[in-house]
């Protein structure tokens, strides 16, 4: 998935800066990936400090040396099964920040900040959001988990808080920090490689039945009835998103159905496990028009949310995480009647709290780290250099080298061709 | 599977319409998507409407809010998981027939084409060969299914009738509604990114990997034969294709090998559970060799099939199809034996019928279907706009922004390279 | 995972040249596909011939039928699903000797040595590696398999040896046989399209979570350490590998953390199952760097491993097998200790026994066998075709045609676009 992510990004930027997009998710997978094994899963998954739900011991699981044996988290599925599904959701969240961030960063500052902001934010909100409380056969609680999913009992199936919403508001954060593009919003840059765009948006929403279906860590039918609420919620997003676009713009684009795709994604992300294929429908066609909307706000406001992090993921899941709280339906594995289904507003209030808590934390906590980030080693690439493309600058490469494909010494039959392929380019 | 199939079909077209492509592929998802939910899984797997085998009722699982319990359709499989793996076949069939109509086809009547098509065409042809009559112990039918399946017995494992024949023969349809490009035959286009039809045919290969094997509805041995025979037939077809090239033309073709991974694809799907590995590869060698002949017939006959749906899909969907009634081997999992296994005609003829059947019935409603859709709202795009390019004119869009690679101030290591360049393409 | 090996090969080659990179894996695949059907399952995995450990029956299971009833390789496994595993086993490492001998090598010489190989070096050494013998509940041997697996013992779980030591001394041999390309090593020639070499580490990296997670046969314990390492060993490499580089270079590039990411799946292969998560971290990270500095010795020796199979392959390959000597722990699933944790070196001579054995034979059967293809039909393209490019003449295509883009009667606003555009590119 976060290959996909970073194709998603990477196809959006202008072509001097695809390399250093990519280099971000990489970088994430690098950083997040260790980290995850030393602190990380026991943060997040680790005995409750204080039980009180908002930590969990950092050192319980350093290196994960204890869970080698037949630990296991039920029946079919090893604990290190879980460690590894979870490392992904951890790596993806925060490589999604890098989106706000397009062509300005350095590159080393980056991994400081993406090894910081796991330990300082990620980590500690997936506790909160995804450790739930252990019981016995009685019902009494024997290990307390995260205070979101177990006091509140917000429900966030995998992940519109602890991912969406966190990566959407750091990336909120980091905009304001490291300031406008130069040029910015005069010049907004086009995506160089729309067709990467698609490709990563398709690679995205295959890694992410993987995500949604396995959170329910059992092939059952809730993972199926999440894999089709996934797929009916994504597409009527991509056609909410394009109708919006169609009326507002004249033409629906592929930029609009890609977003839309992500859009649909994010937003059935916390919903897949509660609503009915029809509630995922209207969830999924709501975000994606509420998203097509909310990208332009970014110019009224004056933030450079380069690829609309904000826009997407924050929006999309605050969108989703809410209208839970709307259309949850009983019928649904999680059981839960929301507002439209005769539940009252108390589901609605419940993740109303979840979101707003993992917005606030995150983002100022994202803003804390991003000003220490640049007060002590510098974020931001000079002007000049941003001039440049950062691609040669932080990484001594171009991304693309076409030129000699027309060699000096064609066949006849390809002459031509390049001929009437001179001829385009003069046009 | 259906981004794979987009990036096959995008990666052909000239670079100024791959964005139509890939949203003709995304539009289908979006639109099939939504309407599965709503009437396409009852169409295809209700009961059937006056027990003929004809059409599923249409509104009996609307919404699918009677299958979120715990609805199995056997001890490990929900009936939830089945309702999406069916989905993806829906919207790839509906994608698949996009590749005739590169280029000239407006996109808001392609939307319309695609819901109509699902509803009329794909839903009830999938009942037809995919419903299977259901049984009690004692061997008593207690809801009958599609008349194919069951009263003729065709074998159609994974979808040679109803994708590929039915694909094709609608491809053929709209290809004659719509009429040839500007230009075509003297200037047919060449793929601009063959990559991208590369990576398309390698994600195509993948995901029907899961087709074939997954219409096992289990992990078992015969999951496990398909594999293989889905692997070796595809390999064979692959060097079928490139062989008849070397000997035709003198040179074996990415084009060619891509055309003939995703021709010993169509040729395996229905043949997969009902051949030994040797079958297998004389199925796909023979239909490797058979397709490669047969994308010359849309210059003799005049037909503008763009990226040749007719000659890869309704070809090979026909070769796979007929070829079971010759190599069907009783030692494979489905246990019949075809004419070379000392089966006699037997179940050729019932493959030919079903064969026949779907694409008499596809290609006439399909002409309708077309013919309706350019009578009300038009189809075809402007001749002027075909002109300018059917991504500005329909999208707004343009698929590669390059240029912006070299900036004016690169390092000086770079400008030399820049130089190198520029040379190459002044050659 | 061989399409992922495609594009990580395709990208790092000049424009010209990319479609052959594609070509020599999809060829191995059509080539390796059949006759893994044919005599490649038997020759690995049938009877041993005479007891030694050196050769399966070749005829054993000649086409498969005798496999394609319920035979099981265990409770939940049918032998035919091993049997298309193993099948992309044999593909993979065929496709990945292709890389050292970018843009000179004729393709139907590649074809039939592709054939030759596998057939007289990777069958055998499957069969030596990965055939474990048999005991029935007495702990008595029924039957023997491979030599290295069972009397040497070493620990490869998913193919160190046998398929990259295998691969790399292959490479090595062929890139000797062909010599350099024209102007190496003067001009090696830059990476065309290094976002397509991310999307191959990328698929790779997908893939090879299947290749290392499936060797477990079963999804448990084993298979869940196993991810969790091949993540971690890979993030580690890729720091490891941008470490060398920025402190070598001055900057992390993409072409380094791309090719870090391999060299950490390389050398995680055979040590996913016997080390710790902290132990896969220091495999990675140590290999990550000493393959960062072995691409450099194809300057000093003279080589032109094109693609740097050698470097990353064998050199890695090597690494991961010998390091299992010390970073194996009795904690992992094997439940074997290394030197560094107290089990001295013993386990340490027998993965270098195992290892030397399969660089030897790969290596000299290989240039045996590169020597035959040369003297018989010719391996080299001539030096004229070279400088054509060998898209052109091998294949007959040209790999983009993207200057049809601006068209001759774009919309006004994109005027003006082209015209910047043109700008850039004068520039």
């Amino acid at each position: 998935m976060t290959p996909g992510l970073a194709f998603f990004y990477g196809g959006m930027v202008r072509s001097r800066g695809v390399l250093n997009m990519l280099m971000m998710s990489l970088g994430s997978i690098g950083v997040v990936g260790v980290l995850w094994v030393l602190v990380g899963y026991s943060t997040a998954f680790g005995s409750d400090v204080g039980g009180v739900g908002l930590l969990g011991d950092p050192t319980e699981f350093f290196g994960l040396s204890s869970l080698l044996g037949e630990d296991q988290l039920s029946d079919s599925i090893p604990t290190m099964a879980f460690v590894g599904f979870q490392a992904m959701f951890a790596i993806l969240t925060v490589a999604l920040v890098s989106g706000a961030i397009a062509d300005r960063a350095r590159f080393g500052p980056w991994l400081l900040f993406a090894a910081l902001w796991a330990v300082v934010v990620y980590f500690p909100v997936a506790h909160w959001v995804f450790a739930f409380d252990s019981t016995d056969d009685a019902g009494t609680v024997t290990a307390v988990g995260g205070w979101i999913a177990n006091r509140i009992a917000a429900i966030d199936f995998a992940g519109g808080t602890a991912v969406h919403i966190n990566a959407g508001a750091a990336a909120l954060a980091l905009a304001l920090v490291l300031g406008k593009r130069t040029g910015w919003p005069k010049d907004p840059g086009k995506p160089h490689n729309l067709p990467f765009v698609v490709l990563g948006a398709g690679l995205l929403w295959f890694g992410w039945f993987g995500f949604n279906a396995g959170s329910a860590l059992a092939a059952d039918t809730t993972a199926a009835v999440v894999l089709v609420n996934t797929l009916v919620a994504t597409s009527a997003a991509m056609l909410g998103w394009l109708l919006v676009e169609r009326i507002r713009d004249g033409h629906a684009t592929t930029l609009g159905a890609a977003s839309g795709i992500v859009a649909g994604l994010v937003a059935i992300t916390p919903a897949c496990s509660s609503v009915t294929p029809l509630g995922a429908i209207a969830v999924g066609a709501i975000t994606g028009a509420v998203c097509a909307l909310s990208v332009s706000l970014k110019f009224r406001f004056g933030y450079d949310d380069s690829l609309d992090v904000v826009g997407v993921h924050l929006v999309g899941g605050l969108m989703g995480t809410l209208l839970v709280g709307l259309f949850a339906s009983a019928s649904a594995p999680a059981g839960v009647d929301g507002l439209f289904y005769g539940g009252g507003l108390d589901q609605l209030w419940r993740q109303a709290v979840g979101a707003v808590a993992v917005l606030v934390y995150s983002f100022v906590l994202s803003l804390v780290l991003a000003l220490l980030v640049k007060a002590v080693v510098g974020f931001r690439l000079g002007e000049e250099d941003e001039a440049v493309g950062i691609d040669e600058t932080e990484h001594a490469e171009a991304a693309y080298h076409f030129s000699d494909s027309g060699s000096a010494r064609r066949a006849p039959v390809a002459a031509d061709d390049v001929e009437r392929e001179l001829e385009g380019s003069r046009a």
